[in-house]
């Protein structure tokens, strides 16, 4: 059975990882016949966002420990990841992704990574083992590697910056996939689109059954 | 389009709602063509539980404001439910509804429900119309009715509660339903068994399209 790990930014659109699309790649893993184990860094959140207010709270939390309220409890600390262990790795998206995982929210293409998630990302695309990242998370694959032909749907400012930091973007629509056969990596759009929930689960579903493809 | 209520006990399965049951009620909904608006009661979560280690932790958190996460902050203040507006009311389960919604966690039989919580499911009720309840939470409907037919799962003690406050427990496996025809009331056992998230979609999924029947 194919195991696929999943990295998650937090629990929350706002500032940690959008819960539907993380749940959601989870249903389509087990529903698509493989299984998987859900990954987090033991770092503080970058900050804490009132979900109805859109206002920062004065409040410190953790993106493992709030990670392991969307994996039930069955959660690793990410620098406990072994690329050897996995056929894929998949990331949700959520502005966690771009404030948590990396900088991206503040600093744009002069954006730092942390340094787990860069590991482990290095470390699949050495054992040419296919990734996946939703909504925004394609972001951190443009910063790390060069060339790479990515999708974060149609958002012109983070289209430009992706480019800008030496890939390729290419605009899509709900559900559609961007594929680079170079690198095994998938990305779709999700919630970087205006989307319904529905919508998430078909481009979570179809870059899941691509990766099971590619590592078959 | 028939609209459906959702009413969330905050934002993770120890101290709130259950994530994936929530979330897979919200995709089943919208797949089967109809739409969904999602309630929460403005209280404190009674109390907040580190999902790694299972130990409480020392913060306060709000369950329509943890539940807003789920919800991507389109949520409302179940002060605000009416149920003239809407053609049916689902709860998913997670612990939050035995310790936010209702005090069954600590009080079994004996226990209280949130005014609001109850005024919901009465005025549905009333006016005839269905009511999901996954996992736990047909607990509150067991409290509130009497000789309802209603399902948690096989787990004894809580069947022989629902059986004590006078309504019928029938044993199920994943994805099965009780559907009790004089209340319209349709329950499946979702975590209450150890399953997995592929089953935890069929049993939302058989709820959900049970219920559009229902009030077709």
């Amino acid at each position: 059975m194919k195991k696929i790990a999943i990295v998650l930014a937090g629990n929350g659109v706002f500032d940690g990882a959008e819960i539907q699309e993380a749940t959601l790649t989870m249903y389509s893993i087990v529903k698509n016949g493989a299984t998987y184990e859900i990954f987090a860094p033991n770092i503080e959140h970058h900050h804490v966002i009132n979900h109805i207010t859109g206002e920062e709270m004065s409040e410190k939390r953790n993106v493992l420990v709030e990670a392991a309220r969307i994996a039930r409890g069955k959660i690793s600390d990410l620098a406990e990841f072994k690329a050897s262990n996995f056929d894929a790795l998949i990331f949700p998206g959520g502005f966690g992704v771009a404030k948590n995982l990396c900088s991206f929210a503040f600093d744009g293409i002069e954006c730092t990574i942390n340094s787990e998630v860069e590991n482990a990302i290095k470390n699949m695309i050495e054992l040419k083992k296919p990734i996946g990242a939703l909504c925004i998370a394609p972001v951190l694959l443009a910063k790390i590697l060069k060339n790479v032909e990515l999708t974060i749907g149609q958002d012109k400012d983070t289209a430009q910056a992706i480019n800008a930091m030496g890939s390729k973007h290419i605009d899509t629509t709900h559900g559609e996939l961007v594929i680079d056969e170079n690198y095994k990596i998938i990305t779709t759009p999700c919630y970087m689109l205006d989307a319904n929930i529905s919508q998430i689960a078909d481009g979570a579903n179809n870059v899941v059954k691509t990766i099971l493809n590619l590592c078959a």
